[in-house]
């Protein structure tokens, strides 16, 4: 039985996920590798990925046809390049494809884990079918991926999808990518932190917020609970995401926004947000028919999208 | 000797421009009729339309292979049908490719007009050879186009390019669109005639607007003579352009924009706006080699552009 068995890998900033794939998308083994980027750069990582696939291959008693990496950060996709990564700082131009196709002895394809994400929920997830597909990761940023006849748009030199960075207001907060009001200091955690820091008041509630990684499961909970603030909080975000959708959408013509990442679970709070911008800003024939859906694949949206990617 | 002709034809909302166009984007003659649409609707559009291209035909000695259209509205390229258009307020879901198919017995292909403003460019103008580009033309409102890998990117239901509303600035004026702040109310006509009108004073000269018709015109020549407020209004204008095209550049990774319409020829006073909305809204890495161009074709652009897009 031919069962076309792919591995994907998440690489975060601290570990890296990988597990084989089925041509069903159900992940059969997984392994988790902590990463530390500053002690050992382009080496540790190359190590760390070929350590991963070498023991999750030997454990499979079927062969594995091929490699998918997704990772944040500017990805020459075509070339395989890694141009730059807010998660490794120090790495610039890693040849990360060539490098690992020469260790495993498999093909591999490197790409934005946005990409990944969306490709997966495209392939296998809450967008399966759908062939024109605007995507957002909502997690510590926010990254986006844009699939057009279904084929993942990357553009002139691989690098498009940076919708985290469509600018929401002018006026709006400072971003670091040097712009003010992007998207992602609406939708995304470090956006929200910032947000409940300056000025926001929860009460003796926002105690209750071990570390910033907590704090959007907890403005989650609060604002489920009733909290007005914690809920306009969620709103805004939607507002935002709807408003970036509705001029991608007149730009674009899709028919399906996949909102995908770790703050998508909270995207029923956003929702009547989102349903509001998106409606302001995009014309009602272009809206006709469009779909709205959350990701399906959860945590294991990276792997299973980086595997989905994979060109065997 | 293959000519290769088609006739281009660009629908305004009081006159069409009919062009024989050769294989080089020349015109090699040309034909304007006046169109009274409250008058004739429907049938005296169709009529004007077959008029036009029959006189034309019967001047040219070499056959006429194809005929293409361009016009202002929702436009459903694949099906060939105008779903709405703002010059014709009277006219729904027309089938417009077939019937001028059936009267001239000709192929015909129907297109919005910024679509065939930027593919003429793209074929004989200012992006020849590029492959992804974004276009805008500036004109009463703004319109949009995206050309992707080489093709123009028509969306899932042919609708795409709606740039021209892209979000500026959410709190920014009223667009007849429903939104606020979208781009057309900064870059186009009608949005700098507001912005004139509302309390921007150029003492005496601006009496010497004849007509809102006129207005970029004069703003133009007060600004090249050292009008401050005539000035900063071009630079906003270009400051918004700038915006959106650096969020859309972040998005789609395309390697040239094209700035054309009637209110292109001033963009050397939006060029310094431009830049900095630009460098404000996009990644370094995907400004790199991307150049901004303004479009050639002129005043036979809409002619030139529906020719191109022509399938024969």
């Amino acid at each position: 039985m031919e069962t076309h068995l792919r591995i994907g890998i998440d690489v975060g900033g601290t570990r890296l996920k990988a597990g084989v794939v089925d041509a069903r998308g159900t992940v059969r083994d997984s392994r988790v590798v902590l990463l530390d980027a500053a002690a050992h750069g382009e080496e540790g990582l190359v190590a760390g990925i070929a350590d991963a696939v070498s023991v999750l291959a030997e454990r499979q008693p079927a062969r594995i046809e091929a490699i998918g990496i997704g990772m944040a950060g500017v990805i020459d996709a075509a070339e395989g390049v890694l141009r730059e990564s807010p998660n490794f700082p120090a790495l610039r131009d890693v040849a990360l494809r060539d490098r690992l196709a020469h260790a495993t002895r498999l093909p591999v394809s490197l790409d934005n884990d946005a990409n990944a994400v969306i490709w997966g929920e495209v392939v296998f997830g809450a967008a399966r079918g759908c062939a024109d597909v605007l995507g957002f990761t909502l997690g510590t940023g926010v990254g986006g991926a844009i699939v057009l006849g279904g084929r993942m748009h990357r553009g002139a030199r691989g690098m498009a999808g940076e919708c985290g960075h469509l600018c929401i207001d002018p006026h709006g907060p400072p971003c670091a990518c040097g712009a003010r009001g992007c998207l992602e200091q609406y939708a995304g955690r470090v956006g929200l932190e910032r947000r409940v820091r300056q000025g926001r008041v929860f009460g003796d509630r926002t105690d209750a917020v071990a570390s910033d990684a907590d704090l959007p499961l907890h403005l989650s909970r609060i604002a489920r609970d009733g909290d007005r603030l914690a809920a306009g909080l969620w709103r805004d975000a939607g507002r935002a995401l709807g408003q970036a959708s509705g001029s991608l959408l007149n730009a674009l013509d899709v028919r399906c926004v996949v909102i995908a990442g770790g703050l998508a679970a909270s995207f029923d709070l956003m929702r009547a947000g989102f349903d509001e911008g998106l409606a302001s800003h995009s014309f009602a024939s272009l809206r006709e028919g469009l779909s709205v859906v959350v990701g399906a694949l959860g945590a294991d949206a990276g792997v299973v999208g980086a595997a989905a990617l994979a060109v065997s």
